[in-house]
């Protein structure tokens, strides 16, 4: 009974912090019932029963499977299920016409052949990207509504009758779940997608600002007092952004099925945030690699100091909080939907911190400076991809 | 006309493409038919149905949404279908009767309202990260199934035959469908996730052997010749790494459903496999940020031309086989599941290679020189920090 209730309390604690995490995930919960309830209440009014019968269940049906989170997955959704039970349904009925011509012992057999063909054949098409992508639950609906009207054809009389109550409650459930997502406190994948996107370039612009704060001022002014607790607050900000890709797919795919709202018009250009993530996840994995080093400098002191070490250490903090203003304002013109012109001026200040750095370490030509730092840094990364592989080799 | 013909030929040519990429889709697309074709067989053997009736159409549905790619996708939904179907029959069966003591009027209202609750409190729990990682698909089948219970238990008398009849004809279809896929031609979601995780590490290995051979030897020895053509064959190699993390997880999420099988046993140590995915991922990072490098060097060929930049590419380029050979040698040992004694060979390489660099350099000490490699590498990762925003800021 311990175990039980002390995994309850787990569980319980867990609960909350989905729940302070994003509110809106208890209205989406409240959302789901709500058409669940709407859709129930069809069913036990009597002159709509009456209309569809049992068939009524198939809205039912459709409110659970249909109702996301974010209109665009609901749009997607209902349209992708209304339409492969519209095109399933009219091949089943065309299929059951042919069949009957083989008479009653063909019937079935040629049934059956039908089924397995184009079961494999939709099944296969889920393979392909660009139908896994965008009509993936299409596909699912449309082999499944082949196959019910194909095989329960042989045994129901009124067929026609059958296929057109099926589509009419898929409508109604799909149309329930639609308006509710829409209307009700509607969550957006394109305010999703932007927010996340901003978001990020602030995890990225968090990260920059405590290393310029903690790490570099720490070299320079503290000399060696380690604030260990305050520098892990920022050191694993960027985490998130390394792997955001998947989610910024996903829901630039759903953002195209939404219509225009808020800020955003009809042709919002979604594919460009898959572009911005991109660049920003590129600049993720420069951060994390440098994360690697300043860990590394952290851990033996004396590694750094050198006068070489000391000479870049200046325009090292330089760059970096210069960047971090400039990824702060870029998010924050984001969100406010307007041009970026501070981060501009900022973007000026980490210009001047690179060229900074080129005159502060002048080792002959400008060029070869750079030269210099590149093959030290190419040394330094070979010298860390060793340390991975020893890693690997100690894992696998 | 010419329009749909020229996206008919290009469909044809991804069709094909993802024919050649893994045959065994085309084998899994027939089996998803021949799931279908049993389980529709079932509904025209006489015997089978006047024992089911209608019902049988649940099979056939089950059928549909429960096969899977692999073992463990299948084995999973179908016992998430089971038992959801179980557990929210039973609680649909007790809803009702606790309905019914309500009277005729008051039957529906309290239904309506237990479907709410129910539904809003299962959704909720969607968003809870264990459950949306196992139990997922269970959840969904749970509502779909009390409220499919909740609401027809107000017209249909006989509620526990139906539920028995729906419960049995899950049961069929998931049934046949773990069959098929466990016994006809089975993917393993443990075996693609092994083969997976060396494939990552061989394709990390293409990456460093590929510039060890084309870039570092390059310099050496053809001075400024350059062969794009085959740079660019290799320096993609490592990019599927970086974004592997999501397939790892829900391959490790599958293979704990599964059954011992071929080498790995009962509790196979899945998890060992997402750590081991996610030093790799590292590696890949770091070497994502060394290609940056090597491309602007090689932009530019003016920028490596210094004392320093020389003396370091011998030891660059030990570092880079040596380490590129550890992974191709760990990948080896793990697909013939062999200890990997040839990599300890290699490992010892590669950490001569990072010896020999301090001895080419030696700018005084030894623990100097690293000072100077990190300082050097992360003021160069400043400055590509410093145009990674850059190309942000244009593309905000």
């Amino acid at each position: 009974i311990g175990m039980v209730s002390a995994k309850a309390v787990v569980l319980a604690s867990k609960t909350k912090k989905v729940w302070r995490d994003d509110p809106r995930r208890v209205l989406h919960s409240m959302k789901v019932g709500l058409a669940l309830a709407i859709v129930s209440i069809f069913y036990y009014v009597n002159p709509i029963y009456d209309g569809f019968g049992v068939s009524m269940m198939w809205a039912v049906l459709t409110a659970v499977v249909v109702m996301e989170y974010t209109v665009g997955g609901t749009l997607s959704k209902g349209t992708n299920r209304a339409f492969g039970t519209l095109l399933a349904g009219a091949l089943g009925v065309g299929a059951h016409h042919l069949a009957v011509l083989f008479g009653h012992r063909g019937e079935p057999v040629l049934l059956v052949i039908f089924v397995f063909l184009i079961g494999a054949a939709a099944s296969f098409s889920r393979f392909i990207p660009e139908v896994k992508a965008r009509y993936d639950y299409g596909t699912v609906i449309f082999i499944l509504t082949f196959s019910l009207v194909a095989v329960s054809s042989y045994r129901v009389d009124e067929l026609l009758e059958l296929a057109h109550q099926r589509l009419s409650t898929v409508a109604i459930g799909a149309a329930a779940c639609i308006c509710i997502s829409v209307f009700v406190f509607p969550v957006w994948a394109g305010e999703e997608l932007h927010d996340l996107c901003a978001g990020n370039l602030e995890k990225l612009a968090t990260y920059l600002e405590g290393l310029a704060a903690e790490y570099f001022r720490e070299k320079d002014e503290l000399a060696n007092v380690h604030v260990k607790g305050e520098h892990d607050d920022f050191s694993h900000a960027y985490r998130p952004v390394l792997n955001s890709k998947n989610t910024e797919e996903t829901l630039a795919n759903l953002a195209r099925w939404e219509p225009p709202h808020g800020q955003f018009g009809l042709r919002h250009p979604w594919k460009h945030y898959l572009k911005l993530g991109a660049l920003a996840r590129r600049c993720a994995f420069h951060i994390d690699v440098l994360n690697t080093h300043t860990t590394r400098c952290e851990e033996d002191p004396h590694l750094s100091s050198t006068e070489f070490h000391e000479k870049t250490m200046r325009a090292c903090a330089q760059m970096c909080s210069a960047s971090g203003n400039v990824l702060r304002e870029l998010a924050s013109s984001m969100r406010k939907m307007t041009e970026p012109s501070n981060a501009r001026q900022h973007l000026k200040n980490s210009g001047a911190a690179v060229e900074s750095l080129t005159q502060q370490v002048v080792l002959g030509k400008e060029t070869v400076l750079f030269g210099v730092l590149r093959g030290a840094s190419m040394a330094s990364l070979l010298v860390e991809i060793v340390a991975c592989t020893r890693d690997i080799a100690a894992s696998v």
